[in-house]
């Protein structure tokens, strides 16, 4: 199997790039500008690293105009060259083969569809009722349950699980070992013992999501737990059933959101951070990691909670004295105000 | 398949709740307060959302009495209306058929025992030495290694992995993707080199506990790691090896107790807590989202560590005077003894 | 099948310890110093718990020569008895047979190698150009994409995902459930919606490794995510695409590396805690639970973020007043001001 090349003259074409330089200059791979070899492919897209020009091995560098004047070597001007190398680089991805049919060892109900043009892998179950729609790829040892649908050109990694009433949209990637429509944590408590609340909807998630590794979706209560179009969930995220997600949010590694949280769209969630239930986070909210949303939140911006990282024995020093915190506020408001409003004693007004 | 459909005066009789207004009103399915449809069952648990009733679509709702009085509808009265509407959605909920027997692909141990009315189903391991009790569902993908039990009437849902010594109690869920009886973390260092410590304990699920999707319980080191009965865990929780979780405590998604650690019944732990290893924490304990337990807890009550949510700003203003608390403290401290600088009125100096 | 067991002699002789009282007694099993029982192996490795030797039923217990004089039972001498009673206890985990060969449900491509010494469970996948070598172990449900190696010795235990091009070394081990090699959460914004940027890189898993049940390893956008030898990984652990972990770093449960962060060699990464990306942390760095590390760390030692855990009512009284924290501050500064010991330009004293 050869490897693909390309001519910077072929790329500048089929990606509507500028070409400066020369154009017959060919490139079989990527790499990043600091490291990449002869036959390589680069990019520039954050000025700072312009040093790194001069030295680079890279065949062939995509970066902005203004970045590209005066470098003498083959350049693919662009205005976004972190996109334009992201669409170029997938040319050069190596692709597992998923061809159309059914793994002789699928275990497929009978009154599930699955399309013609579909893959579904080794050690694959489908339950009664679910579809496969055209061209999806179901990975092996994926598990589906009853009543879920995978839309076109959709791909289940490997070992995923739609546990139940999961319809998957188009073009959506789901990373191994994730599990969608997991019964929510619904629980009432009853003469003493927790009684289960059944979980009667689904999970529905939009076009053009991605869903990572071991990322859990639980399914809603009595309506269904709702990712809109292109919401980015990276790994090891917790959504709660009846969370929605708007449009384009993405959120990094092990996120969680919490039981009926509504999450606007363009919101970026930093990695860790919780979301708690109930609450509404408006549109392009930006949480940045391992902080704790303890309140709806009316307006765009960053949001943050913690505290700064330190040598233990200092943060053990300021550490003790937050549990004083009130105290010393007090001593400070009775102090500067000599005359303290909140103080039953103070005899000085 | 037609849906199942009772009217509130056999939901009535059948669950013991006292009925109101037209008892041959029929319901099919369930739905919220706000946004029910004619033929479905709602409740109303939280007297706050009394004003949603006249609105309300729903053909029947089940609520306490003294919400329900001047109510025109269909009610069936409930002193614990959530409890009653768990119990009666249940009549809805669309299960998967779980025949019993033995699906045609699982591998079986020649030594396990799978009891004729379990159910096992496709590309499911069983391993030496393990049981799957009396009407005990083992779903599609599950791995069991040796010497496990899985007792009467529980679930592994699909994709769970009991690894070894893993011992689950009767009528227990264990959703998909979630494995037991991993190897705990236990290293000791020798020589520059991490040993390790073999874990040659198991796990012990008491009955009708819950463990969430992708939860990880480890085993024991030398003795099990243990939940009592009723314990119920969210997903994506870790259990580290031989932790002790009381009966009916319940954890939210992403919680994590560390080794050793000893967590009493009743408790709430929140989402994203942590409890370090060796610790004790007693009955009845509720922990916040996302605080982390340092040391053992003997009072019951609530607990929290953690600062709120702020715009990043003011985050970072105040964050960074955190590093400086206990000098800004020890200012303090010196300004009150007699002659706080601070103090416009002092007139000691 | 019977126990294994072993004389107190035997015993001194294979792990070279020196033997003090009765070298005939028997041990067929290990247990805690508290709890053993007779025929039973422990250890006591920290003086503290020296008065639990009077009463201890071991039949042999393996300790410092200090902790040693004066007991009369048998004892095998140690410089370090937690790892001496580590490798002995090894003599008695019951370890499942893994036998050289390949399940008959296996699906292996063609063009895969797996050495015949190797063990192949069932229901595994192995996908194009990958290679298990000799005396490896492939539990059942493991899915092995394109380009993989596992490397000789190496287990991966049950339900483990090698995406794509995951070199895995030797003698490590992957608990349950694990992925590695998924695709790198790479996202460029382009027109209002996301786009993928291609994940071409690999992951490389250094020599005696250990990956924890449920944790995951993206691979890396251009160059490889990299764990270098006998780094020790536990549960639910998510490392980021081009993160590099040193030799001999040891992370708790839950813990998270964003992407291209660089973890030195011999650091201690507590539960929970969480790596910004494109961060470096040298060697010999110790993280406490859930700490962020939120910027490079050049210096060994402890480090640590986050507050105490309070009782809520009065975690909510201080937590307010970090909210006025800079405000506080000011007053202080100001009250000061005017009389700053801190202001060398301060002429006012």
């Amino acid at each position: 199997m050869g490897q693909p090349s390309y001519s910077a003259a072929e790329l500048a074409e089929r990606f509507g790039l500028e070409l400066q330089g020369d154009g017959a200059v060919r490139v079989h791979g990527v790499g990043t500008l600091a490291r990449a070899q002869a036959g390589q492919l680069a990019f520039l897209a954050n000025s700072k690293y312009r040093s790194q020009l001069a030295e680079s091995q890279a065949s062939v560098i995509t970066m902005r105009a203004e970045d590209a004047t005066g470098h003498t070597g083959t350049v693919l001007v662009a205005r976004d060259p972190y996109a334009a190398f992201a669409r170029m680089s997938a040319l050069f991805e190596p692709r597992p083969l998923r061809p159309a049919g059914i793994h002789a060892s699928a275990d497929i109900a009978a009154d599930a569809h699955v399309d013609p043009s579909a893959h579904v892998g080794a050690f694959v179950s489908i339950g009664p009722r679910s579809r496969v729609e055209a061209g999806a790829v179901i990975g092996p040892g994926c598990v589906i349950g009853d009543d879920c649908v995978v839309g076109a050109g959709s791909e289940l990694v490997a070992r995923v699980t739609l546990v139940t009433r999961v319809r998957v949209g188009q073009r959506v990637t789901v990373h191994a070992g994730a599990v969608l429509g997991a019964a929510g944590f619904g629980l009432a408590m009853e003469g003493g013992m927790w009684l289960n609340v059944p979980q009667l909807g689904g999970v529905v998630i939009g076009d053009d999501c991605e869903i990572g590794a071991n990322t859990t979706i639980d399914r809603g209560a009595i309506e269904d737990t709702v990712l809109e179009e292109d919401v980015r969930l990276d790994n090891q995220i917790q959504i709660g059933h009846n969370a929605f997600i708007g449009a384009h949010t993405a959120m990094a590694g092990c996120a969680a959101v919490a039981g009926s949280a509504r999450i606007g769209r363009y919101c970026l969630i930093g990695g860790g951070a919780g979301v708690l239930g109930h609450l509404e986070v408006c549109d392009k909210v930006m949480v940045t990691a391992m902080s704790l949303v303890t309140h709806s939140i009316r307006e765009p911006g960053e949001y943050s909670s913690g505290t700064p990282l330190m040598d233990n024995r200092s943060w053990r020093r300021n550490a003790a004295r937050f549990k004083q915190l009130d105290a010393l506020a007090r001593r400070i408001g009775r102090g500067q105000a000599g005359k303290d409003p909140a103080d039953p004693d103070d005899q000085s007004r």
